[in-house]
């Protein structure tokens, strides 16, 4: 094996990927030899790929392009290459081919939420390399919520002695389910997050933290009363849904959330730096009797304009800091700083607004790539919510809307599925929902050939070999196996009519 | 970096050991060299450890000692270097020093219960990482039980289609405890399982399999009813306890579990297998109209002495097969061949009687090493169970009982932690029941020194800095953390004369 110095971090790792299953003497390979290098005018994530008689060659138009190049010559060895020790009887031989390979987007994303249900750093490192396997780059690393604070703030220590654990959960998704009885929670230290930012760097993932506000912070307001509009001690929200505890739109409140962006800063050097926006409850904000002065104290003149008001003063922070906000769609609904990334959820229309008003766009539409939405019509799906999204509806998933220019689809950065956790609360289940639906979602991302599902359906048995190499408790297509049901614990199952019906309202005052 | 090549194994995972978080250029050190070497008159997983301002030179017995030596070293660097992604700004350097070092017993165990909760098989490898970093050596490894199956066994594919999940589990130790609705199961490939042996190998642990029998096997039962005595169909085990379905002790029988015991042997190239015989109602056995003529039949005289008539033709056949049973300490009621090995749990009794009558022993005894019991008389342990026991409880285990002659001692090959998941229905919480107590076993069957508490849990501190690189969620000694909680899920506990009086009832009748 042979690599330049400056991709040492890719050889090291490819060893660590080969070497184990085969179990061949280290570091050499059996036979003939694996070559890396770079050459800029391949362009960036692309790579070519040579195996020939006489060993293996794999040049990258970057570094993160070399690393594509390993994971596609993994692909092409036998799948038990993905276990973690020796493998018997294996023929570790890789066909004589030429791969030539360019991702279509720049942003191949999965956020996943850790708010609603915590996952171990262990975890979490799994996690990105599953991640790191599909070629995906971008994780969206869902931190806070009204249900869970899960990164230590050094200033702020209370965000997780008491926000980052529940007295209970919810258990299902109907509106008078019961709790379950049993506290939930747990966090990241600093070190932790350290170490997943830069396992994910090795593997070319850039993780893009959030932290909610104005609205999914009631966890911060269990640790920090004074915060909210009611100041009224409460405790980590023990629901599913949208609290109507919101943040009190004050200096002191933009001061905080300043504060622990700054930290946030110091630990993830992402670009972009979430900071939620959506799903703001306003109720509490009308019921201030002295609304009226506040609002024209900040030179506004509705309540409806509280939340851009917020998120902007947190956009002059981050810009300041060479940074850029990223949010969710709802953000459109008021004024945007220049060079904001909108993250488009509610369907498309989020997409097409933003790109057309100039501003970067990820596609995460939650009619094609919500992984937390049910997986088929059977009542044997796990606690069903929404609608139904199989593999093949996934596989349909387009992040740019046929209405753009080719100058607005520009704006279109790429797009990422959403793994939201209310109803995985364990590992296990987060296998099931995810995959194999992000294979789907990845492949959707990263190729420019015309998609053709039953093409892809036939390679997914193969990849479904390698996900059992690696213990991925995927779904399988004929149902959930046993203990992955949840019988008697309802979900809250949509028609695709009424999921479309109830996203037109919502994005009926976004502007285009 | 160097070592002769029938080191590579150790110095390919010392570097996947040291790269990760130091981020040095692969496969170089900064300053000095690491050589691995071995010199058989050390002794079996001895070894000596020199740090020099010149480099680290390691020597071991074999290639286990050198193993360890490594394991040394990294408990010399600071306790980032566990961390599995570049750590910045620690000097990674070790003090000039100078270790010989060798383990008091060749058994350093472990026992983990996979059968009442099923831990996914990444789970399983990190488990042994963590016995590996403990110095630990046998992974006891309990496949199955009334709750659970969960071994693919190719010639009864209903032993995990049927048998490895079930209904409902029980909630809390209380008798009236109700089920959470919820099914639980999954197993593991002949894959899955070749894989986890080969990782063990690799890390110098021996992975002991144990097939219950004639108890414990209400699961298997749930899958092949005509293996029960009352042949009745049944499900697999919704409750903690023992269950009061057997097998049916007959030929048929027999060659069922030595068809099971063939693919065992096949997977499981360790020297011992677990048969079970442990807790094994005879109920069912005594409501057999016909069953005198059935013990004629075999030519016994009592229903006492099915269970060893049973557990002895597995040991013909495993003995045929150069294979050893390891049995738990019930065995000793009846007749045992020679070279079987006994699991000592009731206390030390069977290990004093085992010992005596020529038996190796592995000492477990519950009232020092089951690490499922509380940790501690406060009421906020979750689901506390049977007597407290502390780190300094622990620390305070010997496998060796006082009233050993020396050359009885001989038969004591070391002891074992007990790790059963009744109530540890995630990974999460295995973590809180076994660090730090799993710490204080290791110690105590490596260590040859005097037991000094006061030290060991000085030094315990360091070490919790590297579970928490690790990411262990470590029970820590003022209690547990809020979300390791279990409120209002009633356990149930003993006090230690209770405890005690139930044990020497339960041994009254080992034969000594």
């Amino acid at each position: 094996m042979s690599a330049p110095a400056a991709l040492g971090g890719v050889l090291a790792w490819l060893q660590q990927m080969l070497r184990p299953a085969t179990g061949l003497p280290f570091p050499a390979v059996a036979h003939g030899t694996i070559a890396l290098g770079t050459d800029a005018g391949i362009g960036s994530e692309a790579f070519q790929l040579d195996v020939t008689v006489d060993g293996v060659t794999i040049v990258g138009g970057d570094a993160a392009g070399v690393f594509y190049g390993c994971q596609a010559l993994l692909q092409l060895l036998p799948p038990a290459i993905y276990r973690r020790a020796a493998v018997a009887g294996v023929s570790w031989t890789v066909p004589v081919c030429r791969v030539d390979d360019a991702p279509r987007f720049a942003w191949r994303g999965a956020m996943l939420d850790v708010a609603r249900h915590f996952l171990p750093k262990h975890d979490v490192l799994r996690f990105l390399d599953l991640m790191a396997a599909h070629r995906l780059n971008t994780l969206h690393w869902h931190l806070t919520d009204d249900q869970g604070w899960r990164l230590e703030i050094k200033r702020y220590p209370r965000l997780t002695e008491i926000g980052a654990w529940r007295r209970e959960s919810q258990v299902g998704a109907a509106r008078d389910a019961p709790g379950d009885g049993r506290p939930h929670g747990g966090f990241y230290t600093q070190d932790d997050v350290r170490e997943i930012v830069a396992y994910a760097a090795e593997r070319f993932i850039t993780v893009v933290p959030e932290i909610e506000s104005p609205g999914h912070v009631q966890a911060a307001l269990a640790a920090y009363p004074e915060l909210g509009v009611t100041r009224q001690p409460q405790e980590v929200w023990t629901r599913w849904g949208i609290s109507s505890n919101v943040l009190d739109i004050s200096s002191s409140t933009v001061d905080f959330f300043r504060n622990v962006l700054d930290e946030v800063l110091e630990l993830f050097p992402s670009r972009w730096i979430g900071v939620g926006g959506d799903e703001c409850p306003q109720d509490q904000w009308r019921a201030d009797p002295l609304i009226g002065e506040r609002l024209a104290g900040l030179g506004l003149t509705s309540v409806e304009e509280l939340p851009s008001w917020f998120v902007r003063r947190l956009d002059d922070h981050l810009t300041a800091a060479g940074r850029r906000v990223f949010g969710w769609d709802e953000i459109l609904e008021g004024d945007l700083a220049p060079g904001t990334t909108v993250a488009s959820w509610r369907g498309m229309a989020g997409a097409v607004a933003a790109a057309r008003r100039g501003y970067d766009v990820v596609a995460c539409p939650d009619d094609l790539v919500y992984l937390d939405y049910r997986q088929s019509e059977s009542p044997e799906e796990p606690i069903p919510v929404a609608i139904p999204l199989t593999v093949r509806d996934v596989y349909a998933f387009d992040p740019v809307p046929p209405s753009l220019t080719a100058a607005e689809a520009r704006h279109v950065l790429g797009g990422q599925a959403n793994i939201w956790t209310e109803h995985a609360d364990s590992p296990r289940t987060i296998d099931y929902l995810v995959f194999p639906r992000l294979c789907a979602v990845a492949e959707a991302l990263w190729s420019t050939a015309d998609r053709d599902f039953d093409n892809f359906w036939n390679r997914l048995q193969t990849h479904l070999a390698r996900l059992d190499a690696l213990g991925v408790e995927y779904r399988r297509s004929d149902g959930p196996q046993p203990w992955q049901r949840r019988p008697g614990v309802p979900g809250r199952p949509d028609t695709r009519e009424q999921r479309a019906a109830h996203i037109a309202r919502l994005v009926a005052n976004i502007q285009v």
